[in-house]
């Protein structure tokens, strides 16, 4: 166990051994094992997106086995997917990453101005599927958010009691939001602290952008010139939001954007002291070997010499 | 067991025994035994759309063991319906057939834009009825999904936890969509996709088709060049949207329409890769005679020498 | 066991010999006794339409043991009421007549559009009482039906476990109705196929007019030639709508009517093959020897030689 | 569904579709199918006995598996084991036997004098397994023999609520039987009787001597001239004594036996109306081409034409 | 995951992925990781035989910490102990090595002749403390073996239906064996079949003898030939009796031995194909140091290039 892997657990001290645990699987596997860094594979949009959108662009991730086999070869630190998706591999790769499963989900057959996403999965399922992980989203902004928050809350609970962590997806959007609003620093930012305050031991937030959304906190922000400027800045002030950095944060890549962009936001990312990425599209709507170069260089950045 | 069914069954590694088992009743039973395809009768047009509407073209149909006869005359691989249907014959064809209890059903004397059906069945009315699986509808697209998405969790849990398969009816319909659009190519693979999610372990949907609903999903079936034609081409979409082929999907025939058009779906089903046909209306809304003979004219398509 | 009282018992294979028996305890009772014919008297109208309107034209008819008397004098097969009106009587006839006790109930100091009785009785209320069934009211065409819907299931499978009979009022009325819709054949045909579905091992339903509400189901009327004249034909069709004959239909009479016509219905319902009638209003609301009277002309025609 | 099946199974007209569909199974697998006799093969003896006892006549035979193929690969009616047994082939063979799950297993290192199982297996791993039927050991004539009624009631109770068959095992033993009556005529018929009695659908039991065990049992023998001899008669005495031929009876070899005299036993067995044969050690512990050549013998005097 | 890891998670392919990938984390860790054998730490004596007895020899054990260390340090495969020594250690050590609650435990201030441990520990407790299984003892041979094998069958559920992987201590001992019986070669045997049976995931016994115990099972082995010559021999008996060598058995050293008489078993251990070897007082009773490089030549015996 490395010195920084063991300060990361110590920011759980109230967590139990099995929580601790599952953390660590999560911390000590694959290529960024033990330097407190993440890059998790998430693949949820066949649900949330649809089929097409999603595995179109590179026809073998319509398999669920696909995603498995990329998470395990890029080395990454945890897969995570719906329940079918998760079923569909978890017994062939047992013991071959830390899962998470993801237990509520969205689709957009029927779009709503204020979601909730349907609850589909159990921490049982969770835990005769062998994650070490229970993911949730929930919508801040959203007229629904109060469901969410007392879903999320009423799962962690028994997530933890058995033994299982727990990973926030805090996305905001809804109607108490304008679309610029989403992706706004103190509106990411407040989405972090939200998250930790509802228990999540891991918390995923999309980059935040310059913007400011509500006024109150745009005055804050302006009077003890919190700075905007550059994306590590804004990174830095998310991650010091939930919890003065004593949560794991990691962002999201969101749509399929160029490389370089993409690169240039994770080398922002760790130096801001973002935790880590989740990349979804961005590796799996490529062809395999592409996938794998990007994901490598990804994590070498990671893996580099750094402040921390 | 031969090759064909040992490899289907082999998809659903991470299904205990029991389910298993069920599976493999319904796919080496019947005409088409062993062959990987199926032709299942279902009969919840009674609830669904009202008796007259149902029965009153071929009268002997109002009894519910006509149902049961008609199914094992054909060979089909299981007959489906709601609690009241099965019952009415389970105890004299016991052991006869595969049987499905449809769990859920909705009758058209209130008809809601967005609707849900009533759970009119149990796991536990499965299990003392001697069935094989369960049936469960969703209505992708209806304001209502996230309860019927939650609803078929919960029933999916506990059947296979008692070793019964989960089939599911996912039927896009409801506010959030067009009504050519309840058909349309991207809607019914995404309403596919969303069953295999949840868990499905047999999946129903509608023939597609050449429609594009949703405008960010026609943009990625444009961009990936994904083929709209002929229907063969769709089913196959369909198929791949299923887990690459890794789940049972069965196509419904919808209303009664002319023998040619149908036996004509049935050679694009096949041809496209597609698993079998639900067959209701189409054959019980004819004589006796009539209907043994096109179900065994369908059986011998799906039978015959193919690429699969 | 007469012959035709062995013949109704098979129509319920599927059902345990407690329900059995408790069938034939109301087949066999009274004055129809193993005829396969049925005249229940239910006295719910108290808590549906008021006292004053129930009970004002026969003072005597106030204290429920009359209900009691009445029925036991006049040879019924059983008797049916809710919870407080069954209690007040069911340790002073213990023995004397089968009972029914209706589980749920709707007044009208509070009408609604899309009505749903309350919940006024349980099974375990209905064995403390020596009942040999549970009643219970669905409103098809309600908003509400699917919540009605899922409560009989419960209460049935309970009943059912317990060795009740169940006794399902099928009474079309709603939003999704037009008034006259409420009684319209293919509207109470549906109605005693829903019950059916559901489970119901005995159906109440209204006399069908010869109106026909739904466009869809008036094609199928007008296509197929279902008979709508006379009366006699149209409950041969709502029989033939409940499984082909093979669940007891019962008619009702709804409010009081001359004699005359009550009498021609009772003619209608025997030639068209109805298993019965539930009289209430027409024999609580005239004074008892005119009701023995009335009741024991009705039997004497179920009684009569027939074609069945 | 041959006449015989179809007669079989009426025996059981109390018992739910799911028990009957579950009895139609194993009456119409292999080899017999149809034909109303039975050829079960059970493995319970690594537990009973030791493995060594069981296993070291014929090696391959220390793998589940092995049983697993030689039941189907025979084509035995069904297969029973404890459950670690049966769970080591059950996801491997789904689909291909029925499978009985012995629910309490009793081993020899602990030798005691009145005997009582251990329960080793619950319903519900029955239903997961994938089973057709529970299997259940009592031991009447033991002074735990209460115990295991009691213990059978519950289990039966809660397997029949499922839709398994309960398949019981009656070996009488104990203190209160000499060693000699543990098969003796009026002791094995009074075991076939109480497991009868206790809602077994099909009995085991082991073929009978002419020693007569009990005083007030051999005054009623020699009163009423029941025959002992030959060994058909005992078996037609003991088949009379489960309901008059009402209850599928079959019996057990016990030690392995030269092939004459085991080939006599069967010729008995189907001449007294037994129906059927449990073949456990005689098959498994010679080499696999050997007891397939025996079971086939068996079962071609099964299959032969007789009075039956 | 090495071909042998995959061979033996293969043995169990009727458990979830849950229980797969607990197994996988044992298999896979420490200085044997892929190897498929396996050296684990036990330490329950403080609660078998008194803390003096246990750690007097080494009074730095007495301190539940240094145990996980060891195991740590020593590169075992898993450390198991009874509830208050392992979450004495659990949160401080979490993510270092997989754990292994030791459910039920006895101690000698009451020694019975037929002795059952009490439990001591739930499922519950292993999933807060993260722990990859629990374990389980029972003695065959005593006059409660039934109520441990009970207990077992009821924790084995339960623990695999959360995903936890079961290791069987199976020591035979009581008043149905002589003292010599307890390690004698048809006892031990029986034993690992026993635990087989009731669902053992990973069995340890102790090393056989040659002796034989059971005069039945002594005329077996003498007819059918088993070698009782080497130690070697009698592993390869004992893994054979464990499901033809398809369930993990590992063997205990006992009281603590001269070096050469240990190294000696293992080697034999593994030559006979045992899975591996369980060290507690042979490594905590001598001095960390001398217990580091006896630890790791028996690792380096078993990681040898060998038949296997």
């Amino acid at each position: 166990m490395t010195k920084r892997a063991r300060e990361i657990l110590d920011f759980y001290r109230s967590e139990n051994a099995g929580v601790l645990s599952n953390l660590a699987r999560m911390i000590n596997h694959g290529r960024l094992a033990g330097t407190g860094h993440f890059v998790i594979l998430p693949v949820d949009q066949g649900f949330e997106h649809g089929p097409a959108r999603s595995f179109a662009p590179n026809p073998p991730a319509y398999d669920p086995r696909y995603h498995f086999a990329l998470a395990c070869d890029a080395g990454c630190n945890a897969y995570a997917a719906p329940l079918g998706f998760l079923e569909a591999g978890a017994a062939e790769f047992a013991g071959e990453i830390p899962l998470i499963l993801k237990l509520n989900n969205h689709d957009l057959l029927y779009d709503e101005k204020d979601p909730a996403p349907a609850v589909t999965g159990s921490v049982k399922d969770a835990l005769r599927s062998g994650c070490a992980a229970v993911g949730f989203t929930i919508y801040p902004g959203s007229a629904a958010s109060k469901v969410m928050y007392e879903q999320l809350r009423e799962i962690a609970e028994e997530a933890k009691a058995h033994g299982l962590a727990v990973v926030v997806w805090s996305y905001p959007r809804g109607s108490g939001l304008s679309k610029e609003g989403e992706t706004a620093l103190d509106v990411v930012a407040y989405a972090a602290q939200i998250a930790a305050q509802l228990g999540a031991n891991v918390i995923k937030v999309k980059l935040p952008s310059a913007h400011l959304e509500q006024a109150e906190a745009k005055k804050a922000y302006e009077a003890n010139k919190v700075t905007l400027e550059p994306l590590s800045a804004r990174v830095s002030h998310v991650v010091q939001s939930a919890f003065d950095g004593r949560r794991i944060v990691i962002f999201s890549g969101g749509p399929k954007v160029s490389d370089d962009r993409l690169l240039d936001e994770v080398r922002a990312i760790k130096a801001g002291g973002g935790f880590g990425s989740i990349i979804g599209r961005n590796s799996f709507q490529r062809p395999r070997a592409e996938a794998l170069k990007l994901l490598g260089t990804i994590m070498d950045i990671y893996a580099g010499a750094s402040a921390r």
